[in-house]
């Protein structure tokens, strides 16, 4: 700061210096009723262990027909009383109908791939930091994302939640689902579709046992994980929903964090900024309802 | 290819053409004796938990005082009886004395920093893809690096080791150590000092119930886990030690295996190639030394 004070002794009146970029900290005490967002509960699924609850948010802004076939498959208490079937180090947790034998009743069997959708920019806000796989990254309703001059895609960060599928593009259709539980395996981006993220109880899928088979299947049929049920919010009473906010990402609060993130000396602690941040580093924060009050 | 067949009609004798090109399987038949390694028993560490043992390796290359001391506290059984204390979500496992005040014995309390060394090209192979937080990414010696026009470091990885210290620089001396249970903390980088990795035995760790207090402390002390002990491999009878095998990061097979990886269209199943590859994301092959018989 020293040259800022130098400066003021001939400056009259001297100039505003220009305040301390703030530290995270500083930016999550900005935030505003604005700056949050709900969980739409049309778009919100709730998968109940015996351990817990595991939220999540569908994003049909990217996948709007296996959104719908997913949201099908649920209303139809589909997966209530599958397991969670596969469990790979450092990869992913995989559920759904093991034997791949339960009728699919109104759900429909293959989708067109929606591994990409076409390029827009109403929902997709640039976050300017350099990338490993893409030439753009950014963050499209609270989801990370990213795109070329043509498409855009959804990426595989911890926690997002994508549709298995077989050797054919179009042989996901939302019957068995899985989620990230390590380092972001980026190249499966445009490979797979990717319909939602966790959003709370990841806690309950990052800590399950790891299975011995080839790609982290379980080999007995006793370990896997049961599934009480997954339910759509919305077809669940009020009082039992999750009370859940998400911080907007298309907000100059938004911005103002990923800034902050990329600069943690401003938290203290830390003795160098790396003055840069992964996409799949940035936390997008969720607070209770309640602490909004 | 079809470009290649062309040219063949006019040209005598046809060239060769150029086969296409592997796999990460086809790579991976390829590796012959040379292109493996054995862990360094006088760089090899033994966590025994309950569950079973985590093989670490130690990267005196980059952080020899730090590593020198951690071994002078092994050597002692510092960490025999103490505890896994901290579990956080999507980033660190820490251990060692909770309380901290079991004597250090012989060993330094406080250590210079170890966060970066001078830049030397020796050991050090530059790997061509780009990354989020630093100019030049590469791996040495089996660990992943990166480096500036200056100084090289460590990078926090899925499965990185590194000495917990408190607000001073040199407060690290290896009594508290943390491994990375999530996606890499890049961030971190240049900020504390790492000294190695685990090659075997991370879902001992991953699987850990998460701490509920701040940082992920446990909240009671009979959450934390017991360690039944830490020893260096060379100080284990060799009928005891883990048979384990690295491939080395210096040859032209692992380039092949990088470029490989980052080209998965090749192996089946993928449809789209990414072309690229992040750093934390290439795998460091393992296998057991008696698959080479």
């Amino acid at each position: 700061m020293t040259p800022l004070i130098v400066a003021a002794l001939w400056m009259t009146p001297p100039p505003a210096a220009d305040p301390a970029p703030p530290s995270s900290d500083e930016v999550m005490a900005r935030a505003g009723p604005e700056d949050w967002r709900p969980l739409d509960p049309d778009n919100t699924l709730y998968m109940e262990l015996d351990v817990g609850r595991i939220v999540m948010e569908l994003a049909p802004h990217f996948a709007p027909a296996t959104v719908e076939n997913i949201k099908t498959l649920v209303r139809a208490g589909y997966f209530d009383g599958t397991t969670i079937n596969r469990v790979q180090e450092n990869y992913v947790v995989q559920w759904g109908d093991a034997a791949g034998e339960k009728p699919l009743g109104m759900a429909r069997e293959t989708i067109p791939p929606e591994f990409v959708r076409e390029r827009r920019g109403d929902d997709f806000a640039v976050i300017d930091q350099r990338d490993t796989y893409a030439p753009t990254v950014g963050v499209s309703r609270g989801f990370k994302a990213a795109q070329d001059g043509r498409v855009q895609w959804l990426t595989h960060c911890y926690a997002s939640l994508g549709v298995g599928r077989g050797e054919a593009a179009d042989s996901g259709n939302g019957s068995e689902l899985y989620v990230v539980i390590g380092h972001a395996p980026r190249h499966l981006d445009r490979n797979i579709t990717l319909a939602g993220r966790v959003i709370e109880g990841m806690e309950h899928l990052s800590t399950l046992p790891r299975g011995t088979e080839t790609l982290g299947f379980y080999a007995e049929a006793e370990e896997s994980v049961p599934i009480r049920s997954v339910r759509l919010a919305a077809g669940v009473p009020v009082e039992e929903r999750s009370k859940i906010e998400i911080m907007r990402t298309d907000t100059p609060l938004f911005r103002a964090w990923v800034e902050a993130r990329a600069h943690r000396a401003r938290d203290g602690w830390f003795l160098t900024n790396a003055g840069a941040i992964d996409l799949c580093n940035i936390p997008v924060p969720t607070r209770q309802a309640a602490d909004a009050e």
